[in-house]
């Protein structure tokens, strides 16, 4: 008999199908035992009326692995709607301990540690798998929403001789006996890249030594990178962004749709065009609104993209907002200033109800720029990047977008470890 | 003037589009000059008449970043059928230095290690910019095959406590303090994400030590991993590897068409059942073909992998095989012996071409199994991973492709390198 998995079974009514998957939980009453069902989709209600399977039942342990056959049967009081009745139990495989918390609870009851250290255990819980699902919708939908552009996909370099960010929080490592590191961004490479392709996106892990434990960094995370030529300035590069969030969104709605139920996410609206304020006037608003002192830093703090998220929905009824033209001070090497207003910069963040998600803007693109931009550096390093620009760039621009901390806000996770299957941070190397 | 593709041109005929790109050639005859603007997608030619443009476009050297406005003139003539007459030229941006060797040419005329050194130019060459769309639509292919099949995109940690295949071959790098390594698959944590999602993939960089120079081997490649829960044998496996790869070629043909065209490449097909070998079968048949004595060896050596895609071809019509059944002396712990057969596995590869583009296989799945399989080794740093084991785990098993080897095979490259954009080894580490 053809497996059936537990969200195929409504559609089996009177027929025996057999489920196979882990033992979720079971109850014993007098005489009838239910055992529920878990696989890798969701969960189904065996009912046990025979003796015989139930004294046989009565001492498998949480997750011992299990076929069943039985006969499908639509109820109103079963979990889902349906159940199997008649069953035939098999065990296929019996864990050698007893878990360190139960899966069964509607919400996992342990502390986040805890967690991460039996990640084996706790990413079977249906709400940890389920933002495991939201993550993977989300990056098919930045994937659909730029190929739908003309981009391509690339793979670039994760061992390279230089830092491709500010220069600190760089893991270094032993490169057949020359020194290297692990790269912070495909920022050089999406950049030589708009060279050949023009417009171009990778997936991939980046990686920072980030020497402080936060509820929003990690060591290793998942950049959603794009990049994209002939762009007029940093405008067409947000509408880009406007274009992926919006399939992301889209993409999570159409194919993690169990998922959002589940964990009761109420998917952004993302408009057509998403609002922006430029960085000073954001400043502006907020030392108007909260007495700091904020105007003329060269950065906004968490707090004050706090404050940015609740303004937009009150003003301007998003989740969304772009900050527009942060100060070069605190932008990389390869931003392109704001020809109209010295200090500042054709870069932008945008937030995402109140945190910072994605990063980009207008890049330099002519070679003396870059000399200038990078007085005093080495430039050997760089200087298969530099090439780039020596043999002829347009103007162009591009994002990064954090995928855990997209996932961490839409499921309302206060950890992006949360929603991280294996995270890396400075105390945790495994599992 | 909205920008118009090289590749959209055709569809403007009689009306004036406005192309932007880089000056790829231009050819100054007596009474008329042809520009050559590449962008990137392709190519169109421009006719220039006027005396003056020509006098002012005479000296852009190649690389130079221009917009073209012109009138869409269809011409027999012409390469790809269509031209701009009666154009404007502008420049946006001048190359600093003339390129190292021409990209006008249709192959690229230089030694493999000049084009490495060069990437940033090299990479604009229609040939080696299709390889890399190649490469895109494979992983599109790729993915969209596993999504059908109810697999889940996971990503998991690059850096990790322990080696997750043999021993050697490891990167080691500094991790806050510890040492840590590169993760060379993403082997132990798929298996893990088994328990929690049952049908899992990846995409993502794996790095090897390789301290050997050869033509198919990266220090860092682009692995497609998948695993799945629930499977009789290493059969079940297969029959996902063989919609993987006729995924991926039917992904190439519907999206890299002009890449296909440029390359002349010729797509496999992929029957409904894939031919496979088992691998002492295959030594019989490789010893009475050439006499060497390769019986009871416990690989296959490449010259055997060749010699066993020829027959392939010959005794199936097919470039593709399964070789099945490798001895457990060569494969790496986590392998499931084959019941029947005592000293062989239930692992398979798959050749392409004679070439070994994919291996997997079934896993031991018993928490005690996998006690007996590492006896001696110190279990400490794979805890995190045998804790899948000792919470119950089902029958499983999963294979691993690399794209730079498919890709290479798939448009002829004779060395790995020729299809990856910025290649790492011993002596490359940039750009």
């Amino acid at each position: 008999m053809q497996r059936c998995t537990t969200t195929e079974v409504t559609g089996h009514a009177g027929q025996r199908v057999r489920l196979a998957g882990w033992l979720h939980h079971q109850r014993h009453l007098a005489r009838v035992a239910f055992l529920l069902v878990r696989d890798g989709w969701g969960i189904t209600q065996v009912v046990v009326d025979d003796a015989g399977l139930r004294a046989r039942t009565a001492d498998l342990s949480p997750e011992t692995v299990v076929e069943v056959e039985g006969l499908v049967v639509l109820s109103d009081q079963a979990p889902g709607g349906v159940e199997l009745h008649d069953p035939e139990v098999r065990v296929v495989s019996t864990p050698e301990v007893a878990p360190p918390f139960e899966l069964r609870r509607p919400q996992l009851d342990a502390r986040l540690p805890t967690l991460l250290d039996n990640a084996a255990l706790a990413l079977r819980h249906p709400t940890r798998r389920a933002t495991a699902r939201v993550a993977a919708a989300s990056v098919a939908g930045f994937r659909r929403a730029l190929d739908e552009l003309g981009f391509t996909e690339v793979h670039t370099p994760k061992i390279v001789a230089t830092a491709t960010e500010t220069g600190a929080d760089l893991f270094e490592l032993d490169y057949f006996g020359t020194p290297a590191f692990l790269a912070q961004s495909p920022q050089l490479y999406k950049q030589v890249m708009v060279g050949a392709l023009e417009r171009v996106y990778e997936v991939g892990p980046v990686f920072r030594a980030e020497p402080h434990a936060t509820a929003r960094h990690l060591a290793q995370y998942t950049s959603l990178d794009a990049e994209l030529g002939f762009v007029r300035d940093h405008a067409d590069v947000m509408a880009v962004v406007r274009e992926a969030v919006a399939g992301m969104v889209a993409e999570v709605a159409a194919r993690a749709a169990p998922a959002v139920d589940l964990l009761a996410i109420e998917l952004p609206d993302v408009p057509p065009e998403i609002p922006a304020v430029h960085f000073a006037d954001a400043q502006r608003l907020i030392e108007a609104s909260t007495g700091e002192a904020v105007v003329g830093e060269p950065d906004l703090a968490p707090a004050h993209e706090r404050w940015l998220g609740d303004w937009a929905r009150r003003e301007h009824g998003s989740d969304l907002l772009f900050v527009v033209g942060y100060p070069m001070a605190k932008r990389p090497f390869y931003t392109h200033p704001d020809p109209d207003r010295p200090g500042f910069s054709n870069s932008f963040d945008l937030l995402f109800r109140g945190v910072e998600l994605v990063t980009g803007g207008q890049r330099l693109h002519r070679y003396d720029d870059y000399l200038a931009a990078l007085g005093g550096t080495d430039l050997a390093p760089l200087d298969g990047y530099l090439a780039a620009f020596r043999h002829g760039m347009p103007p162009h621009g591009g994002f990064a977008l954090g995928l855990e901390r997209w996932v961490a806000r839409l499921c309302g996770a206060a950890n992006v470890r949360e929603v991280t299957l294996f995270p890396r941070d400075m105390t945790r190397l495994a599992p």
